[in-house]
């Protein structure tokens, strides 16, 4: 019916906010599988997360409206778990496991809401950090990706006309399209969307997890952000995070206890939950040094998510570690999931299928890709490489190595100490596009 | 933005269906509370249902296209409970109970799905029947009533202009909002949504619950519709209906068994939830009759469901027999939900406030009220009084009396046989609207 409901377009004229945070479920799932460890080991640390914005040359403060950041941020602030969502985590099964979520954890999120931030320009760049508990700062790591990501779209199509954008959003969908119909001919793929914190925005995302969930079948196994995951009956995936190890390691009392730290994390993971979840990250540090001094328990874990080394490479790394203490590479698991895009997937499955069984979390490629879809060529839809990290923990200075040196995080003075204790070997600097 | 959507145009254009069973929890909650109980003890009862139009005069089968009618119940047939849907089940609260679903009752619901129809015109008329088992066929019958009335909406409706639809929502709207207004002069009103069963429509239905709850705040407790108290984190309503006395009458050996069977189901009800939702219905065989044999053990209940004597004469039948018992009715709940309106809602609250707990489940005239609103005055917009009712159990012929003798169900003689048993005193004739 194309009659005007002029009650709706009233209400939308009077309209103060397009929330970007819907639901605090719109979230990644490891999110939530490492608060409800934080909260119970955890609960008396104290961590700072911030913004960092590795794409430079975007002056984001030249671009995003402060005011507007502001009313996303406090908006986000207002939202509270739902009932429905609450029992929908208390009710659901995660990797075929009941009560994934202990019940005074749920009514500890009943109250849960999300702390203060603090927010300043300087030189062109927003700096956006947040201070307080962990149990409360790590939350703020994807809703604040998410509305930074979001307001630059939003500023980036301002001042499109109507037929650009339906062109746009045409070609984007076009585009997506053709990816899906080059993953179909890949019979043993597993593929999951990791696409939450660099998406173009909330509704795409759902778009393209849908467009999934129809053109790849059984072959697409769910998606990382939980409220998707409860609209639309998919599993939600991802097990733990590099903040677990920069926490530990920020924490640690000397340079032994440091070089203790990332395999300590894996134990207090493993205990927590009674042997489930078992994907370790091994590159936080560096992977050739996680590997070397790994204790021999971890060849008997699920597998490994290597997450900035180049992916045939860092595979392989693994799987000779696997061979070397006797273990069957088929009965392991690697996730790929750093900056993957339809080549590097189908060349890393090409590479090790039959060899490791494998799966990919497909991020920023899948759900911010708008490369020569807008008929202006104007600039502003390409993604860029933003973080939200844990920079220190009760006081202490955190570091991220990571397998690329460009991906490091942290005080140089910091950088120079976890280099002496951990080593560089096999560090490969890769230019970093998301 | 008012460029078409070419690729949901095309979808639209080949829409074969508009679905109006979206979910199995697009039910009265009672329905599932009765369910659970019949399939605990009564697994083996074979119950038939039908639909029955009081309103002779609107022949249906003129109205409603049989094509139409089976797409709509074979699509009804391929709904099953989602995974969400059970989760929600399983984990929400009613009545402030956990658990009031058992967990083996929640599986066994994965798997359940709506039986068989047998559909056939007579004389103008659609004869819809259902048989087999009690556990299934009764699930057809909020289905088999949201069909049949949102198809003949649409048929009145099919030939009319864009604008003349604007205006006739809009009245629709207006109206409504009158009442809410009206009401929120009532301030110890207690209300919820009974109007599923003769909604005009589920979107008009939705509209309609999330006006009184904006507009009545407090006052709206909720809706016994099961998807709509989900989808906008309502309480469900409701406890039980007169498909349980009729189908013990049904199956009573001999008239002393069936003068019991009335009080049997109720001890039943009271065993089965533990004492929980103690809402007693006493008018399936004469209200006057019912109280007269009632035992003791019912003074102690929370209250009643008079559905369909007149609300002030039956109110105060019930009242005088709680205080012959010592009971101050203060302390106890009478809930009306027989063809309400505004009018009749206020004549209520006044006539009982002070003296008895009330609640009003408003049905009809809530979801299905477009008096004077079509701009053309054409017919066919104005609710009927179609019911789906058990007409035989195991075999035996099923019987409703009620207060009013109008609203009697069943064969003549078996009619005659319960008016031996139960006697006719205090029935009192009226016109049926809806």
């Amino acid at each position: 019916m194309a009659v005007t409901d002029i009650a709706r377009r009233t209400y939308d004229h009077n309209f103060r906010l397009d929330p970007i945070v819907r639901s605090l479920l719109d979230t990644d799932f490891y999110k939530l599988l490492m608060l409800q460890m934080i909260r119970h080991i955890h609960s008396d640390v104290q961590a700072t997360f911030a913004l960092i914005n590795r794409t430079q040359t975007v002056r984001l403060a030249e671009v995003i409206d402060e005011a507007e950041l502001r009313a996303q941020l406090d908006h986000a602030r207002t939202v509270r778990f739902t009932k429905k969502e609450l029992i929908w985590l208390a009710g659901n099964t995660f990797y075929g496991k009941q009560q994934m979520f202990a019940p005074d954890f749920i009514s500890w999120l009943a109250d849960f809401s999300l702390p203060e931030y603090d927010l300043r320009k300087v030189d062109g760049q927003y700096e956006l950090r947040f201070e307080g508990p962990w149990t409360h700062t790590t939350m703020w790591e994807i809703p604040a990706l998410t509305i930074i990501n979001e307001l630059r779209s939003r500023s980036a199509l301002r001042d499109k006309g109507k037929f650009a954008l339906d062109v746009l959003y045409a070609r984007a969908k076009a585009r997506l399209w053709e990816k899906v119909e080059r993953l179909r001919e890949l019979p043993d793929l597993v593929l999951s969307d990791f696409g939450t914190r660099r998406r173009h925005g909330f509704l795409w995302q759902r778009w393209c997890v849908e467009a999934l969930k129809e053109g790849l079948d059984n072959r697409f196994i769910g998606t990382s952000n939980v409220l998707l995951a409860m609209d639309a009956d998919l599993e939600a995936i991802g097990t733990n995070a590099h903040e677990l190890p920069m926490v530990a390691a920020a924490r640690a009392e000397s340079d032994e206890g440091l070089a203790r730290a990332p395999y300590q994390v894996l134990e207090e993971w493993r205990a927590h939950y009674n042997g489930n979840l078992l994907i370790a990250l091994p590159d936080a540090f560096g992977t050739t040094a996680f590997l070397r001094d790994a204790p021999d328990w971890l060849a008997d874990w699920t597998g490994f998510r290597p997450d900035s080394a180049p992916p045939i490479e860092g595979g392989e790394q693994i799987i000779r570690w696997w061979q070397e203490r006797g273990v069957d590479p088929r009965t392991r698991l690697l996730i790929f999931s750093d900056g993957m895009d339809i080549d590097t997937i189908e060349q890393t499955y090409r590479h090790f299928h039959g060899r490791v069984r494998m799966s990919f979390g497909w991020g920023t490629n899948l759900t911010n890709d708008f490369r020569g879809c807008d008929p202006d060529g104007a600039p502003g839809l390409e993604p860029i490489s933003l973080v939200c990290k844990v920079v220190s923990a009760d006081g202490r200075p955190a570091v991220k190595l990571s397998d690329n040196p460009v991906k490091a995080t942290g005080e140089p003075e910091e950088i120079a100490r976890y280099l002496r204790v951990f080593g560089s070997a096999g560090q490969v600097e890769k230019a970093v596009s998301v």
